[in-house]
């Protein structure tokens, strides 16, 4: 299996067939993990970079390690602690890793586009590990696996998302892998929250948690960024728990098997209860194990390498 | 040799079997630092996690160095500077890397009982790289294995511990490992820096720091916390170093051959003079190298490998 | 090739013979950029140690990528962030590191001079990384290996800095490095930032850039630190813009084929114009790539292996 493509910069550019690709180059990653090294040869003397213009441990990490079972040589480079580059624009940062034959470059950063304006200039692979409040393609493809991982298909699935969906590179990456592979996909959270066009890509709104619930296979709970309230985007930490937690007596509207999913870190007691989180029907932490497997495959599929273990 | 153990919490827990099992894990790895390769492949393919609660520059760099010398993939995350972990309960960031397979994390973190709580939930090895004011059990290790490598034996031996014994982790570690395998232990410092009830481990409390040093084998010498002045626990630097810092005079009155000893870094003219720092009979840059030694034994031993080197 | 000295502190120390070594160690280093695995075994077992005092993204990355693509192991320390070494002496940290058996010491410092204190009381090789306003020995090493690899020659050439003279260590390696291997240098700047010593150097200074780029073979521009002005150094960057900045029109003075060097990062608009930076005769991201090859070369030659790949 290959990807006809250099950079992962969101699901959106991606049509079924490429996005099934990816999915299924993981399983033989993801099986390394129950071995007693962990570690395939696959990208020796390869140079990584971890770009992060945010703070991010949970995704770097994630990387860093999915890297470094493929034997890629990593390097972190964090811009917010450092004052050097931080000076200098984005292209000429971009010019100076493409200038240091580095491989594949995972990129983070504050404006939606970013990522894209350095894959466009540069030879090296880029990988979108989320720009603005645009798109996570490679959180997208790990919650599509889990998904599929499961309950076996996507098709016909009704996945539902539940949240702060305006700011969320999550709920973007879901939403447009979902619906090309498929699934029906709803979202639910505060009308401020919602973006009011998102219809346009084939999902339907809900602003009663309690219908959206009914019936669903799959809840998608996004994280609470609770720093929203100060912009007045929704009125009281209290409300939303009151209209938009999700707790087992609200899940009884889904089907009997719901799976719960959440990019973490969880919120408990907010966004999320902890019966719900450690309930189960979660698969919250199975979502951490398979996006190691996914970043490797991602980052083994990019790489142009002949073959995969 | 083997460790019938997953974690390595404290010497509290450890028998004196065990702790010299550990102890004699060491010379093999240590000899390794003489040769042109200072590298093994014992612990290739598993993947290590050093998580800091607390900043540290010298145990999280001799962990990093020991992984390493092993051929294990290390991850740092340092969670002082990171915002995402930070929202975080203790027990969802263990989940969080116990999901993705890490095999062995070394934990630091500011509230006791904090990396026995992460170990009690998961299946990876722990080690307390330093937790409150309870132990740092690498760093008792390795003074007992320096101290049995210059004397060649534990028992029977004079040991004194000097400075601030209620705060300090060393402190803690070293009194479990030395009465465990048969040293005579004894504490110096300013009253309020020494806890009441310290004589229940069979310790002998001095105040006056000469009447301490009598005949002793050894001094291992307490960082001082400046900070701790700020909490009136003692009057000032200036009678600390009147009343408890270590000189070539003072030190008449232990045995000739007296071993001195210093966790680092040191506050040379406040707990020690530079004399007795840069003399013949401190061993505290050999502490250094042996900790490097003394981690990967701990490593190799809790990763359940059969074969050290 | 070899070279008998253990630490590369500068280039004043160095004689011809010796800097011609090591540009000479550059070009097999260089070619494995262009393999699909940039990787050799050379420093396998080694441990490497990038010790930085001041913040600085760019340079520890060469570093680090470099000691990687040699199979070294790399260890970062970033004092600026970390707060236990801070109030430990640097020779006590160096003691430290020479404990851990550190094989290379890479060593970015405030202080002039501080790599070499380092350096003499260690077994470790030390490279100085920048020392105060002192000197940046790797960046003068890889703009000499980027004149002579496209020139074919430094002897002869006339090679002119602009810029803050005064402060920049990458000036001072340049200005040892090229007057010993027979290139005539120039400096143009604003009288404040010219040391009036520096024609000792046997280098012409000139107050005027169009006088200075006169016939000039390559113009290395270095980067203004915006910071100065506080210090009433130069009076506004409109005026150093106005006096000092290198713009194509200007440059009608210099050779033809006139090369354009600057260490990075730049601030476009200021000391560089756009459209020199971004021209033909821009070597600028060459110099990174070649850093990284001259930086492998530097780290085999003090390692004292035999054989380079």
């Amino acid at each position: 299996m290959t990807l006809q493509r250099k950079d992962l910069l969101g699901l959106e550019h991606l049509d079924a067939k490429e996005i099934e690709t990816i999915l299924n180059t993981v399983p033989p990653f993801k099986s390394l993990f129950t071995r007693s090294i962990k570690k395939v040869p696959t990208l020796r003397g390869k140079t990584v970079v971890n770009l992060f213009y945010e703070p991010s441990t949970r995704t770097r990490t994630s990387f860093e390690i999915a890297s470094k079972r493929l034997s890629a040589d990593v390097v972190n480079i964090s811009v917010a602690s450092s004052s050097v580059v931080k000076g200098e624009s984005l292209i000429d940062t971009g010019k100076t890793l493409e200038a240091m034959k580095a491989d594949i470059i995972i990129i983070r950063h504050g404006l939606a586009g970013a990522p894209a304006v350095l894959a466009r200039n540069q030879h090296a692979s880029h990988i979108n590990a989320g720009d603005g409040f645009h798109e996570h393609p490679s959180q997208g493809l790990l919650d599509l696996y889990t998904i599929r991982e499961k309950k076996k298909r996507l098709k016909g699935l009704k996945v539902l998302l539940v949240g702060d969906i305006l700011h969320s590179r999550v709920a973007k990456s879901n939403i447009w892998g979902l619906t090309k592979l498929g699934a029906e996909v709803r979202v639910s959270g505060p009308p401020t929250l919602i973006p009011s066009r998102i219809t346009d890509l084939g999902v339907k709104v809900f602003y009663n948690l309690d219908e959206a619930l009914k019936d669903v296979d799959v809840v998608n709970i996004l994280r609470i960024q609770l720093e929203r309230q100060q912009e007045n985007l929704f009125p009281s930490v209290h409300e939303y728990i009151e209209l938009y937690q999700v707790t087992a007596n609200r899940l009884r509207a889904a089907k009997p098997d719901v799976m719960i999913m959440h990019p973490g870190p969880m919120n408990r007691g907010i966004e999320i209860s902890s019966e719900v989180a450690d309930g189960p029907n979660a698969v919250i932490y199975e979502q951490v194990t398979n996006g190691i497997a996914v970043r490797m495959a991602i980052l083994y599929l990019l790489s142009g390498k002949k073959k995969a273990i």
